[in-house]
């Protein structure tokens, strides 16, 4: 008899929650709700737990399961996070700080928890049943509001020291450039994060480059997003072209040094910009081909994720499955 | 009764052998010679066995052991190497290529024997038997004519997926920056190598920086090398101290960027601009503060080597042991 475990993705913007099959599986019951975060982590709580229970309850009929079937909960969960203790230490992106989050949701269902931050998550539901099945070695890149990652050596989750591993984001590609959100000066998120995408074509715009995007937004600036820049991309304009090819470069500069760090067969690349298809990939296999080495290089694949809306709820039932059933 | 494993370090500039207890301890019988590689692979190899035997007749005299106690003899290398194969595949420092060290050594010795690169072996015995002894998590940085690196990762060192993980030297710091012996743009090592020290601290005393470097060098500035501008620190020469401080702010930019991804409780650093110490580490340190995420900084301790000389030999005896004996 299959057993299962509930993923819980919680982002900024959406929870998302689903049932995976112990041994592997595509995620199935998937729902989700905006996160509405401001309403405090409480509430939240409430949201995540009404939604695994419906997803539980669908999964259960479906294959005519007990709830004896359910073998726990995964949480993924933006950090900083305290991972013995199974807390959201301060969290930027959800405004809740020292929040036992694992314990509420374990309570919530009556099941045992892990928890994990959304990038590892992500990383690991990629190389469990993704785009990076098999392989030992794997580095994980989330594009998204932040810049992510996470690391699989010699096929396990590298957390550190301190449960901080993975933070690519804020990694330096420019010791003398742009101050980053994180107080740190030329972070690879500073120039590439979703935000900050949007950030450059508006000043090219603003500066009087000649494009689609001022007409998306029907000439309100502002609301360029990195979306709108995709969108313009696929309407075929020339100076969108140009902010995904400069994105892609310095997402290349990125990506090579932890290609030239940790030399890993594959590099997973997951979230909405990865739409922009061979607009982003072939720019930037060039810069890594172009800066790492070619050793490391010929050894390494760079993907697309294969789990695009629900690599996060895969994972974070993977990582319960490898921390409480194997 | 203790058994023991010969330990070689193959420099571009010396090599050095000694014996390693199995149980681990300091390197005995140690000794050193030119390396002169341009006399080719074979004849460094002929100097490596007699350096060897007799570094095995003393500790075996001395310890009034046997022959049949010496394990076997683990080998580091400058690489890229073919870790499988045991062939060093085409070393820069070295000018070898495709040449089969490790079978070579194993002959001349007639002992089974391991190989890996030289940052990785350093790396090793400073976590083994030096500066990092019990942690689970350690970066390794040998600063040198090159900037090398290792990694270990729950208590393993990290290979990644073709033997050429660990590259931290390479990885880019300004990606619009200087370009790198090895075809990059920006790489750490292009600013922090010891002759790119020399070469930053020439230009300023050319264009005209009041120093004693120029005293120290007899006027001639293509002698200046990294460790004249550490003699003129000692002097206390202003200008020195600027290089020695600006040198330690961009390996901090690199440091920071390994604590942000891998989450180490220690940082060694070896290599001879240690010997700058504080000059070194303070700077060092606070960059590193600066700009990695504070709860990996809590956690990360950024010490200098405890084995100057020996980090190699006693890493690649220690690399033999964990291969071979465990």
């Amino acid at each position: 008899m299959t057993r299962w475990v509930v993923g819980v993705d919680i982002g900024g913007t959406n929870l998302v929650v689903g049932l995976v099959p112990v041994d592997g599986g595509p995620a199935e019951g998937v729902r989700s709700r905006a996160t509405q975060s401001e309403r405090g982590a409480d509430a939240a709580v409430v949201d995540i737990v009404r939604l695994s229970e419906d997803a539980i309850a669908e999964v259960l009929e479906r294959h005519s399961a007990t709830r004896a079937d359910i073998a726990g909960v995964g949480i993924g969960c933006p950090g900083p996070l305290d991972l013995d203790a199974g807390v959201v230490i301060a969290t930027p992106n959800l405004g809740w700080a020292n929040y036992p989050i694992r314990k509420r949701i374990a309570d919530g269902l009556n099941l045992p928890a892990s928890l994990d931050n959304d990038a590892n998550c992500a990383t690991y539901g990629e190389w469990w049943q993704g785009a990076g099945r098999g392989v030992q070695n794997l580095v994980g890149v989330t594009l998204g509001t932040g810049i992510g990652g996470g690391m699989i050596v010699d096929g396990r989750l590298v957390r550190g020291a301190s449960g901080s591993a993975g933070e690519l984001g804020h990694t330096t590609i420019d010791f003398t450039g742009r101050r980053c959100a994180c107080g740190n000066y030329g972070c690879l998120e500073a120039y590439a994060s979703g935000p900050n995408i949007a950030a450059r074509a508006r000043e090219g715009v603003a500066a009087g480059y000649e494009s689609v995007l001022a007409e998306l937004v029907g000439g309100d600036l502002t609301l360029i997003t990195a979306l709108t820049v995709y969108e313009a991309l696929v309407l075929g304009d020339k100076y969108a072209h140009e902010v995904m090819n400069e994105t892609a470069k310095i997402l290349g500069a990125g990506i090579a040094n932890a290609v030239n760090l940790l030399n890993p067969e594959v590099v997973v690349v997951v979230g909405g910009v990865t739409r922009a298809g061979d607009h982003l990939f072939g720019p930037l296999r060039s810069e890594v081909r172009r800066r790492a080495f070619p050793s490391a290089v010929e050894a390494c694949r760079i993907v697309p994720g294969a789990l695009p809306e629900t690599a996060g709820v895969v994972g974070a039932a993977g990582i319960f499955v490898a921390e409480h059933l194997t």
